[in-house]
């Protein structure tokens, strides 16, 4: 679709950063994804995801406890949690999205659905602002008495995202008027009168908060998002990491506790060095991103490596099989790392959005856009007994804690908005997907086209459509972390005097509209090992193709499992074009061989072999061993799966 | 301290098989440990854990919840869980052992502690027999609705062991009074009336059951153990792993769910096969064992594989640093392989006993018998961040959740019972540990003694000091699993002619008293693997010594941590007596490197170097690795340890 509209002079995505904020980067303030990869994940998130959702939230009773807390219905409260209400709010947000000028065109029946869900919000809310229907039904109305676990400051945040969403994309108030009435009750009740001493056990009120400011120019909102976020750390709710309570975040060394609250507690402390300048929050932003990305980082991007708390191990602390990696943090992981590409300019953020989208994030649905994970691990043995219930390694339908699904829809609904930035002197492309971007270049609409089969295919073509044309700008394109090898044509010319620069491929000339650059990644498949303190992988290597992480799957290796499987190094990977595979997929194989196992004595452990090591083990044979995408895992049958393959 | 009375003709330990029970071999009917290895801690256990435990058993709360149920204190239930009474009996059962004729001489102290708890607990029964104070005073009495959760069977269970052990150490009838009433009132509830057609979602009463009817010659107990143990597995508690409710036990082809839950069961499914014959019970339990030791089994002897409801893993999913391996998991493999050894008479549970109780089982209580660990994980990282709690690796004095502490106290106080047995043939020494031995050999007393400095020298003496002189007999010596050198001389010259028949020496002759046997082990250190399908240590070697796994610790390489410590195969261990180090050890010392640590890039993962590898990563020179036992691990200071070592 197009638009006749000219673009609006803001960012159009959920990251608008203030007009005098100190960010290196602006995001676009016009996005299309209109084919390729993302496209047909989008396209499946618009017509089942989305749709699916609004069934879902009403049969698990989330949009019952509203009514019920709005006196329109009787019943029981429904479901576990106090942060019911958040899932509504997270698919509100999804949805709205949707309903902007890039999603897909609506006939109607999602802007109906979304509307009589706010009228429910509306409706739950109490006079003086306050919402969270836990509360208001099952605890006589009592507020803010179990701040660790309560979530109601939490679930105020999304309802927040929420409503800027549907205000960015509709301009339509509604759900931002309830977003700001309970937004004032808080202040009134946390700001500067400061009734409560206090703050959310789980993060995500704080950067909400920040958004509001941006959107609404409440002042207000800033400096309660500023207070939530140094009150971390002072023991107020028990001084326990889980709560991000254990040390002030300006003196943490790495990334602690549970995962998806620390993500979410660092995007408002990103968003705060943003609006305000505080280079000592920017700074610990910085150090704890290098941190966590360089020894608490799956190769996914998956990140939580505790199946206990849901939280960060120690460095290097990264197990394969029972990798945690929920689905919320690698949302939240995109979340936090784009507002450090934007503050910094640096494409190592957006290098870890690019791993964390193909894989550890894109894994969490599946390829029909029905069944969800909820945690994603790197391996599963054959035989695995699962226990069932939300942390299975099995996809399911919905969870009883439904975090992930709306969360996941979320991202993929604005997934456009994290793709290209501008700044002073050109535009930057982040991220690869076929489409149409635009940026406000010193007051000059800037667009480009992006032409790509990428992740399948390395070239991609960007057309400059429109832009400065008096003066030279620069076309910054990224150079993926994986990438050794690349070319770049400029409208057929070979361009050897580019600069690559901190990761950035940077372009400057007079454009001209209808110039077009064409880049060459090297995507052939490869191996990678793991820093040797990683020790869940030792001896190990993992397969990529481009930005894609691949695994084995026991359906495709049948005859015996995958546990006994090594993969010869020595001979080469090949890869081939499967349009009619899990949707369309490059599969990468390899080959190798399966071990004989030893014999069955009962005492796993043996004498060691000594330096020479052992000899060859006893094989059964050659053995292909055929690798998909990671985030296709799980879409044909229940089995086996593993990422690190063995090469001794 | 020696003993004029006869020897009873009864074992004398925790598992007395009944006298037709089809057991292969029937434990000893007296035992003493007078001197070496296992004397010492349980000097200390006498001397510090178990006056310690009745300490903080009072400051707990758990003796002031007697007194609330009985009626003789006020004040609120002092604890989280309902099964706060277990510890109390857990306690009761390692005293009653310590006041045994083979228990440390006692001054009077400790039988007087004794007496007052059992007063306590047989004030706090209510009428009709039941017993728990969490239902008592916080339920208003109501009983077994959610046996789940409710832990009162398993609180039974652990009255009745205690009451056991002490009548057959004492003779004394109170406790043994208070637990038969509980018994016969589960009975008339679960037995054959079948108000409550169900079980404990913790086992524990069943095996104790078996122990009660051996007591006592109850056949009901014995009926209702048999009860309880079927209705395992057919969903009357919701059918989930956890509470040994997915599958019935004889259908069972993994060990799986809550590890200490599925040992007590397997205890009582041998004690069945013992008292029954039941061979299908019996052949489960065999399966059962083997499939566990060869997939589930850490090296240390260590079970269960997760956090997360502290349960089994996958099949060959043994994590190092985040291992669970619950104490009281230790403690219930070693209830279980006992009974099975002497089901049996296989040596193998008897090695697999040796493993667990010199690493994974001692390594839970510190070496001054005052700190304890509840988790036993192999390995802690340079810089851990402990979470504190039970599951700290760090030792605690005492637990919000106090089961391990009691349960370590009563296997050491009942030790000397797990060392030998007979059978119509013979006497089998299943340990080695310096004391006195006796035996009934078709009725004639048969006693040896034992003399050695094991585990750290490989030498035992075995002097038989009485027993058949009108026949041969056997006299038979466990040879480890681990062991693959050995001599032996019978009162000074080498038999050669001895046999060695599925890891017993078995040395047929007519014996006279005085006559001495000394078997050397070679008991040189050395190193092992584990299965290449234990993906979490590949590429490392553990150190071990006899039946003694090692670690390194922190504190004994300085100047850098451990998390880059490469092992060099080529070259040989060498050992060290320290008798001035962690209360007198041996070492082992390794020649190895740190890595440099890989430059400090933000990703940690990087493309494979192929087959040949990777350069020779720089090293910081000669290193040397020293070793000490696992089971002595954190009794300096907190830091970091590994049992497994990277050899590249």
């Amino acid at each position: 679709m197009s638009h006749s509209n000219p673009a609006p002079p803001v960012p159009a995505g959920p990251v608008r950063p203030g007009r005098d904020a100190r960010t290196a980067l602006t995001p676009a303030v016009a996005a299309e994804i209109l084919g390729g990869f993302w496209h047909g994940r989008r396209e499946v998130n618009a017509r089942v995801g989305i749709p699916q959702g609004a069934r879902l939230l009403e049969s698990a009773g989330n949009l019952h406890n509203l009514r019920l807390a709005a006196g329109t219905a009787g019943g029981a409260f429904q479901g576990d949690f106090p942060f019911m209400d958040s899932d509504v709010y997270k698919w509100l947000e999804a949805a709205a999205w949707q309903l902007g000028p890039s999603g897909t065109p609506d006939d109607g029946v999602l802007a109906a659905e979304v509307d009589r869900v706010t009228a429910l919000v509306a409706a739950a809310q109490q006079s003086d602002g306050y919402l969270n229907t836990w509360f208001q039904v099952t605890k006589d109305g009592r507020r803010y008495e179990d701040l660790r676990w309560g979530h109601e400051l939490y679930c105020a945040g999304h309802l927040i995202q929420a409503a800027v969403a549907h205000h960015r994309t509709t301009g339509a108030k509604e759900l931002l008027d309830v977003a700001v009435r309970f937004a004032d009750h808080l202040d009134s009740v946390f700001g500067s009168d400061r009734q409560i001493d206090g703050f959310d056990g789980h993060p995500e009120v704080e950067t909400a908060l920040v958004e509001l400011y941006r959107e609404t120019g409440e002042r207000r909102y800033l400096d309660l998002a500023g207070y939530f976020v140094d009150r971390h750390g002072h023991g107020l709710l028990g001084g326990e990491a889980y709560c991000q309570d254990r040390v002030p975040l300006r003196e943490q060394r790495h990334v602690e506790g549970h995962a998806v609250r620390q993500l979410y507690l660092l995007a408002a402390a990103a968003d705060l060095a943003a609006e305000t300048g505080d280079s000592e929050l920017l700074g610990a932003c910085e150090r704890l991103w290098t941190a966590m990305v360089a020894t608490k980082t799956h190769v996914t991007g998956g990140l939580g490596a505790h199946h206990d708390e849901e939280d960060f191990g120690d460095p290097y602390e990264l197990p394969n099989e029972r990798a945690y990696c929920e689905s919320c943090a690698a949302v939240a992981s995109v979340h936090w790392s784009w507002r450090m590409a934007l503050l910094t300019g640096e494409a190592k953020y957006s290098d870890l959005i690019e791993r964390t989208l193909f894989n550890g994030f894109l894994a969490a649905v599946s390829l029909d856009g029905e069944r969800w994970l909820y945690v994603n691990p790197l391996q599963v043995r054959d035989g695995h007994t699962d226990t069932g219930g939300d942390q299975s390694a099995r996809r399911t339908r919905w969870f009883r804690c439904a975090c992930c699904p709306p969360n996941v829809m979320r991202l993929l609904a604005s997934l456009e908005h994290y793709m290209t930035s501008t700044d002073a002197d050109g535009l930057q492309i982040h991220q690869y997907a076929t489409g149409r971007y635009t940026g406000d270049l010193l007051g000059t609409p800037t667009i480009v086209s992006v032409h790509t089969e990428y992740p399948w295919a390395g070239r991609i073509t960007v057309t400059v459509e429109d832009g400065p044309t008096d003066r030279p700008w620069t076309l910054s394109l990224r150079i993926p972390q994986w990438c050794t090898g690349r070319t770049v044509e400029v409208s057929g010319a070979a361009t050897g005097a580019a600069v690559v620069d901190g990761g950035w491929l940077r372009l400057e000339r007079n454009w001209t509209p209808g110039d077009e650059v064409t880049l060459d990644l090297d995507i052939a498949p490869r191996l990678v090992e793991a820093d040797p303190r990683v020790d869940a992988v030792r001896g190990c290597v993992a397969v990529e193709r481009g930005p894609v992480v691949y695994c084995l799957e026991g359906v495709d290796h049948p005859g015996g499992g995958l546990d006994d499987i090594v993969i010869d190094l020595a001979r080469p990977l090949t890869e081939e074009r499967r349009p009619e595979l899990l949707g369309g997929v490059v599969t990468v194989t390899a080959a190798g061989h399966r071990r004989t196992p030893p014999d069955d004595g009962w005492w796993p452990y043996h004498r060691s072999t000594g330096p020479a090591g052992a000899p060859a083990a006893p094989s059964d044979g050659d053995l292909v061993l055929t690798a998909v995408p990671y985030y296709s895992w799980a879409n044909r049958e229940d089995g086996a799966m593993r990422v690190w393959l063995p090469f001794r």
